[in-house]
């Protein structure tokens, strides 16, 4: 069976996550019903990352497993006619070797958090963005950030609920770059714990407000208590970029 | 009468566009209404550009007068709180001399115009972009936008609708710049006609296609026909970026 490599973009907004679930609209059920569609196949295409509801995502990747060998292109644009008019598109297609695995040979995800630092509603970015009131230190933020670069155990940021055998964890990159009113969270890791990226945020947004300062946020890390977490930032701001293999 | 400068920003899909109109949603009407609300007086914001149906804002400009001497956080946040859930958001607010005037004291109005050049489906930027399948050659349109650089007889460019007195216009800027899938034209000009922005950029990408030279743009501009049109790029992808004074 030919195994097919697709980059996914979408808009969380609408969704319940991700991974498929009984009576609820997800982008992985909407996928299948797409895949059917094309081919007459019952099939789950496998993610690389199982966004929450909200989150949204640039280049999501799945493979998929199907009887027939179409050509790649006719693959993107029969899925995106059939996708619509959900706001998820297949940027692309490609035949890949039947040993890739979307998950499971990831080396390394790539998040993107957008915080726009201002007063006023957000009009444009409503549901893409999470709109903070209060003036953010993004230099303090970048430089507490990296107490949570590295191997560490997680448990103070992954949701209660999180499937993981273990709480630990490395991460590559945490990075806090201010640009005009946006304040942007990039983080860089092989894998991520459940609502990992969004805790951190949440409790960096604290040091950011001058709430915290950089030891508390050590002292969170150190507690390996969810209790410890500063808050959670909401699943609006943030996107699945990219996915290395 | 204390005078105040409103820096606004708006999403325009759900609006039948700036100016005040009968039984229609526009931005004028929703500011006056929040306006009213806030201080009891009925009166209309002068804008610098009366934008579109559909085309956004980042920081329109407008002017109005208030009886009372107000502190200018207070009106942009209580401009606010009245203006939701409508996608319009006030920047700032600045008190100014009467003698400022938005529409007439501007000296230049930047627009961005934003094209996804792919072949799937808009997600995250519905509403928001202009998505053109065909691959387009942004430096070709680039060569070509410099032949309406100057003053002109825009007559090819505007709208059969235009009510402005002459259709010459000195156009400063017409750039076009390739940013991945994204292709951004930016115009710059004192002022436009009605759909000018729009008029060119969906002649410039008769050109990025391959379909016209850049000597059928000299040649639609030269002809003063509102019928030498190459097209009429829609709203969706068309902001109002700065005004200047």
């Amino acid at each position: 069976m030919p195994r097919y490599k697709l980059i996914i973009e979408y808009d969380g907004a609408p969704f319940s996550g991700w991974q498929v679930q009984a009576d609820q609209l997800t982008i992985q059920g909407v996928l299948s019903a797409a895949i059917e569609a094309l081919s007459g196949e019952k099939t789950l295409t496998q993610g690389a990352g199982r966004t929450d509801a909200g989150v949204h995502a640039r280049a999501q990747v799945a493979h998929v497993d199907l009887n027939k060998d179409w050509d790649t292109d006719t693959i993107r644009d029969a899925l995106n006619a059939h996708l619509r008019p959900h706001p998820i598109a297949v940027l692309s297609a490609e035949r890949v070797s039947d040993d890739f695995n979307a998950r499971t040979s990831a080396i390394r995800r790539h998040y993107l958090y957008r915080i726009i630092n201002r007063r006023a509603d957000l009009t444009l970015e409503t549901g893409r963005a999470w709109r903070v009131s209060r003036p953010l230190d993004a230099a303090g933020m970048h430089a507490a950030a990296q107490r949570l670069v590295g191997k560490h155990d997680f448990t103070t940021f992954r949701s209660t609920e999180c499937q993981a055998k273990s709480p630990v964890k490395t991460l590559d990159v945490l990075k806090v770059e201010r640009n005009g009113e946006e304040v942007n969270v990039v983080a860089v890791a092989r894998s991520f714990l459940h609502n990992q990226v969004r805790s951190m945020v949440g409790s960096l947004v604290v040091v950011g407000e001058g709430k915290w300062g950089a030891e508390d946020l050590s002292k969170a890390l150190d507690a390996r208590d969810r209790a410890a977490c500063g808050q959670v930032a909401p699943p609006d701001g943030l996107y699945l970029m990219r996915v290395d293999y």
